[in-house]
């Protein structure tokens, strides 16, 4: 509680810090907390850093990457005094525990796949490994970081001066190391002295828009107007919209995107208005094994996000509930994908391959 | 209290019902305290009834239709042993009141104006023109029961056999006298055996699909599946919706529709999936005054919807909301006008007057 009071006033407080050396911990911002509260959870071992994940407590695919990448450290390091042999089955085991916290976010196997090889590499100790791994998550969060200013850098350009920009659920500083991807270009943008107004779908069930969108705009000073995820498709019509933008958990190799679901309802408006619709995200999002997305499977959610999504009952009891996580974007609907390269333009397929094979 | 618990077992108690005589009572179902309790709103005076329109306690174009006119009686019932002149004014002036609480419902002010020209008729007594005036009002509750059912009889065959159907906001029972407009359509095509399941849009800010349709379909035995708004795009996708329905709050001679925000996306939605978009509506709700949606006032409601919609903040303090109670669905969006006189099919400009002419 006294760390959160002290850390209040930053001005971007960052969603992911490891603080300390190997022997210390991983703070997140409980992000199911805000914008009402800025709060930590101090995670000194593995299942509370799951338990962050699956609870939304830290979300958004690069900054679940980089947790889990720092989780799997907290899981890892009591066997530091075993042999090399010992750690690297406990750096698998529990990886693969990691690994259940969120299926769909491929950042979070690609990130884990990542410090498993590393520990694979020739090591004198069990605690030379730890260290990499530990010194490898941070390279993952340091590397993100600067993807997610490339992806402002690169995106920023795509937006005019005077534009209304529409995003959707939270592809922001919470979401990653900092700056975020879709709200890096926002940020970018505006930045530039481009006199944008961000239209933030609120992004039910869980909010993200309203409570956490909105909320790192305004710290940022960037004009925000808040609106239900149904009036998009108005305020598209009224013209206010310009270029939507919004970010990804995973993409397929034919540029199909999953994303927060809403996202596919969001293009097929853009394109019935004549509005871009761009998908920015780093290149580590894109899982080129995956041919379409078709194949991305889709996380259904406890019905209770939608039933009971604000402390009280708002559906009669029994009903039932369809809350699936994510949708798919097909690529057709796609105007740019925005990544830490290039601005990628269709057709996707094949181009992905050539743009991000130099990926590390 | 005690009649709340007293009626809580009837299979569908009706949103506004006139108790006793003249002197009696007009009692409403509490919306906003739906699903979780059925409470009652005892109104006896004019000023509860606004307050009970403004803060949605009735909501749906005919319900709130019939509401006014019972409140109008409420209003002016103590001039009864005055002039009939005096009780004449009372009633311009007690209209006049309740038609600022909600600006864009068309019924509201066409009931008024219904019961207006009947103050006018001549009369013995200023007693008699309030008698002829809860009779109106009783008339008007009781021919908008009737044509919900003809509403439900002419649009039931327009839903195939094992269809998914999409419904949003609450166009059903609750809004009305009785059946609803677009859920008679489902009440009725349930009731002819046909195994339709009803996908229901919670609808933001509000939530009265969740919280009053869901409600309603579950009391009348429909298979209902509950969303949040954002879905609808997805389960339009995966081919699970055959037919949208909505109500209306408002419809304009070229056929434009205004209803409930989110209505409008839902339109540009099923069709680009190839999906028939249906608006049941009585031939009250058509506006042939107003040539185009462009025309229609599109009421904006209080921030706090958004931000506060369930006891506790979900959006940073400050921020800018935008917050359209409605939106306009144009014409060539509209497969069908469900009305109970006949399911009209496009071109509407001109059909509409024909088909509405005789009007009451």
């Amino acid at each position: 509680m006294n760390e959160a009071t002290a850390v209040s006033v930053e001005k971007q407080p960052l969603s992911v810090e490891w603080i300390g050396g190997v022997d210390g911990y991983l703070r997140l911002i409980d992000q199911t907390l805000l914008p009402t509260r800025l709060e930590y959870v101090v995670c000194r071992d593995v299942e509370t850093v799951w338990e962050a994940i699956k609870q939304l407590r830290v979300r958004g695919a690069p900054a679940i990457g980089i947790a889990a990448a720092m989780g799997l450290v907290l899981g890892v390091r009591e066997f530091a005094d075993r042999s090399a042999s010992e750690l690297r089955d406990r750096v698998l085991a529990i990886a693969e525990r990691l690994r259940t916290s969120r299926p769909t976010a491929v950042n979070l196997s690609w990130a884990l796949a990542r410090l498993e090889r590393a520990a694979q590499e020739p090591a004198d100790s069990a605690a030379e490994i730890v260290e990499r791994l530990l010194d490898q998550a941070k390279r993952i969060r340091d590397e993100d970081r600067e993807m997610c200013a490339a992806i402002g850098r690169l995106g920023a350009p795509l937006i005019k001066d005077g534009a209304g920009v529409l995003t959707h659920c939270n592809a922001g500083a919470l979401a990653t190391a900092d700056f975020g991807t879709a709200l890096a270009v926002l940020f970018h943008a505006h930045a530039e002295g481009k006199r944008i107004t961000a239209y933030v779908d609120e992004t039910r069930p869980l909010l993200q828009g309203s409570r956490l969108t909105a909320w790192e705009l305004q710290r940022r000073g960037v004009p925000v107007v808040l609106l239900c995820d149904s009036m998009a498709g108005l305020v598209m019509r009224q013209r206010k919209i310009d270029a939507v933008v919004v970010g990804a958990d995973r993409i397929a190799a034919n540029g199909d995107v999953a994303n927060k679901i809403g996202t596919y309802a969001l293009a097929v408006l853009a394109q019935a208005h004549g509005i871009p619709f761009y998908v920015a995200a780093p290149s580590s999002t894109f899982d080129l094994s995956v041919p379409s997305g078709a194949d991305i499977p889709i996380e259904i959610r406890d019905p209770r996000e939608v039933t009971h999504g604000f402390g009280m009952p708002t559906a009669p009891e029994g009903i039932d509930v369809y809350n699936p996580a994510f949708d798919v974007t097909p690529a057709e609907l796609i105007s740019a994908l925005i990544t830490e390269r290039a601005v990628i333009r269709p057709p996707f397929e094949g181009t992905l391959a050539t743009t991000l094979s130099s990926r590390p």
